[in-house]
């Protein structure tokens, strides 16, 4: 059937919904829930392409949509690419895809061929299979995991259904498997290896779950978001870029599974290392370091989970051409002080513009990483690397780096760190006892920063004041929480008392 | 946040959908696909209620709604219950339901504690789970199992979910797992139970994946679909009725699984037990005959499969006070000849009138699934309810029954099964040979009368003329298609002949 269309002016965020007429639907067949393949027509009424599938949603109100019209939402009209010229389009009933069938295989815990996890990598491409669908792949390879082979297939599937960028041999990057507040380590990681001359395009995804992303925190010293054109002129010319990847639109099926895997909350295995290697081949990365935060609250509670993984990413990541070195990171407290995009961004600016000052953990983390991928490139002998990283920290070439990338995205590269804009409103957290800090509750550190607004508002965010291990008198301040917004200020400040992120030792606990 | 709304008049089929301007949403911290409780508001700003779960997409154009406004699907516009008098509403942003974290649990192997299936049940009533986290609870049990007590519990929890009926204790039922082509026992054995004088409440579904439901055959002679409060009317007075179940809406928390199992094409063992019994219990039934068909094509390949889900099932019904006889049946062709629901309406209403002319399939299938029940009522002794159920159908009790429950139903109960209207297009298919029919493909009996128009074409459907042992002489009719569409019987016959859904033995297959 041919119909006329109406944009709708709604997004569903992924899905590509169409509403059709109640009566229109009875006539072609079709449920709300069905799946259909949609086509856009010319004038002459010629189709193009090989359509797009969308999931059908009801008009029960002929104010809504007049027969013969069908709704889009701005998904499906943006996939069609509708115009004066192709102003009309045909609906058919859809079929379940066979890729189905293997996923259906592989719940029952057989081995798929490489051609079924093809088949299944297009239709995340195509948006063939529903979030269900997608959800019972993901929760197989939950229960079922997957054999080496399996993840190399997986791996270079979802590579291959984007576009794989070239940019020669000698490219490197850094990646964290995540988990530990303020891990702002990318920000001194990236500029010490440009300023090594080593080629580094580092793109980043925004916070999702987390208080702050790479991409939210350089944002407040740099734009991040470019269109293809520009993140490849950028890299091109500079060697190195901090960008938001998402314009790239590289290996879509990875992000079509991410998109289920997050409200899941389920990361497996053998998903969490091919969705992590797909998108470095697709950026033609061929030398790796890989930073696994080990300890509560990662994907990696402990030493040997995080020992395991290593050896199988090594492994997966080898097969398909990429050297890879992983280090098993602490994950006990944040790196650092600093929580939230501002003053992250603040606190790796002071420590690129005066190594001296610390924060210890963050220099001695970051040096350490850059400092294997400054080993892999032959820069340094094997156990030198991090004493070149620091070197590049000291004499003020990282620096120097950090300001180019900055003026190469379009920002102020001589921007004071004391002028980044945190807060406005702050609040000081008292320790109301002398003692020292026993152990920290990452989980508190993050909720709070982002009950003050984290990442959306990128002022807000908390400084913590002491750490493990250190002392404090009673009434020194131990945490600070800064806020774009008062309410949420005293929201996070009221979470904080509830649930003290900084456990105190050595304190009379109480007096009968 | 307090909105006003616009009812938007488009239905998602389930799930509740709201529509927030963007801006809204940015300041809600509401991304598309969150979940938000969304309550109703008097001109006095008092909430009702506990508020109802919904799913945000996001309005990216001014056009489609300002600032200030939220857009509501038919869903979320149904169960808030708006009127003048509750003008506003307000959205929050809800948090992931702990009842996830059972869910996860299971995935991981952990049988659940009564607590636990009690939360997921609760949220899926509420449907405060999104369909992929449902979704997950189905595969966990399509892959873990569960126990009898995890099963007894989830009958009784999703039993609990909606109303429970109470008729006394003398309330029988039948209930086949289907997967046979033309199985309309139910339209004998419903008025059989009834002529005995026993209390008899069928609800039954729509087709959804067959041609057609006993709802479907018998609206053919009387209307199915009344008010819940028609519904116990009609049962009180007649003490039987052949009814559509859906206004009852008993057991909410079971449908709102069967919408993910269907387009999951997943009926986990455990889920297949509790939605069936939980649904009894919702009517009040205590005495059941199960129809289980085994073969090719059923939930259960083989008789030892079948033998096992029977053994659970009854196991099962009996802590939770169902009594239950399950029948093994044969499922290697359709009952009877008829498929699609008013040649299966026809059919049925033939042999009521005249139960000497057949089909024999159906009356023997009928009178042996009808003589259990009265066994179990102590109508017959245990062997001889068979006999006694024949007697009910020779007599013209069971056909003066079926036409008290017609009439009941606002049908005429005096109508001639030979003026049923069928097709009107109609397509005899011939024996292109000698010889005897081997086999009977019922996936392709199904597909025939899909095509051709079932179960929403009422008059669409097949006959079968020759059945599995038949023989046939070349040029003799063999099978027939109706469709209320000359270009879908065309479609039809064209499917027939690429798939030959009777396959005959006997033959010469080739002379070079």
């Amino acid at each position: 059937m041919q119909f006329s269309f109406k944009k709708l002016g709604i997004s569903s965020g992924a899905k590509r919904i169409i509403v059709l007429d109640d009566e229109d639907a009875f006539e072609l067949g079709v449920k709300p829930g069905d799946r259909v393949r949609v086509f856009a027509h010319t004038v002459q009424g010629m189709k193009i392409g090989p359509g797009k599938i969308a999931i059908v949603d009801i008009a029960t109100n002929n104010e809504t949509l007049p027969r013969g019209t069908v709704g889009l939402y701005d998904e499906v009209y943006n996939q069609l690419e509708l115009s004066d010229k192709y102003n009309k389009i045909s609906v058919f009933l859809s079929s379940k895809p066979t890729s189905f069938n293997a996923i259906k295989e592989k719940i029952k815990g057989h081995e798929l061929s490489s051609q079924q996890i093809q088949e299944i990598v297009n239709d995340c491409t195509n948006e063939r299979l529903l979030d269900i669908e997608k959800a019972a792949f993901i929760i197989s390879l939950e229960v079922r995991g997957a054999t080496d082979r399996e993840v190399v297939d997986l791996t270079n599937a979802m590579a291959n259904s984007g576009e794989i960028l070239d940019f020669g041999d000698e490219v490197y990057d850094k990646h964290s498997t995540g988990g530990v507040p303020g891990n702002k380590v990318t920000l001194i990681i990236v500029p010490i290896i440009a300023a090594a001359g080593l080629f580094i395009p580092k793109t980043s995804t925004r916070a999702i779950t987390s208080p702050s992303g790479t991409a939210d925190s350089f944002e407040v010293l740099a734009p991040v978001a470019f269109s293809k054109t520009k993140v490849l002129e950028i890299l091109t010319t500079e060697k190195v870029g901090i960008l938001w990847g998402g314009a790239l639109d590289s290996a879509p099926a990875d992000n079509a599974l991410i998109r289920i895997e997050k409200p899941l909350t389920m990361d497996p295995f053998p998903l969490m290392i091919a969705s992590i290697i797909c998108k470095k081949i697709a950026m033609g990365v061929k030398k790796l370091v890989l930073d696994i935060p080990c300890g509560k609250g990662t994907k990696f509670p402990t030493i040997e989970d995080g020992r395991k993984y290593a050896n199988r990413f090594k492994e997966i990541s080898t097969q398909v051409g990429i050297q890879t070195v992983c280090l098993l990171t602490n994950a006990s407290q944040p790196i650092g002080h600093a929580v939230g995009p501002a003053l992250e961004a603040r606190e790796a600016m002071r420590l690129l513009k005066d190594p001296t000052i610390g924060p210890s953990s963050l220099r001695n983390k970051s040096c350490e990483l850059a400092g294997i991928l400054l080993e892999m490139a032959g820069k340094a002998q094997e156990g030198k690397g991090k004493d070149l990283a620091l070197e590049f920290l000291n004499n003020g070439k990282a620096y120097n780096a950090m300001k180019r990338i900055i003026k190469a995205q379009g920002g102020n590269p001589d921007i004071d760190p004391e002028k980044i804009e945190v807060g406005p409103f702050m609040q000081e957290m008292i320790a109301i006892g002398d003692g020292f800090v026993t152990s920290v509750e990452n989980k508190h550190i993050n909720r709070i920063a982002k009950i003050a607004g984290c990442p959306a508002a990128k002022k807000s965010g908390i400084e913590i004041e002491r750490k493990i291990g250190q002392k404090t008198k009673r009434g020194e301040v131990i945490f600070r929480i800064y806020s774009d917004s008062k309410a949420r200020l005293d929201e996070a400040v009221e979470y904080y008392n509830a649930h003290l992120p900084q456990i105190l030792g050595g304190m009379t606990l109480e007096r009968i």
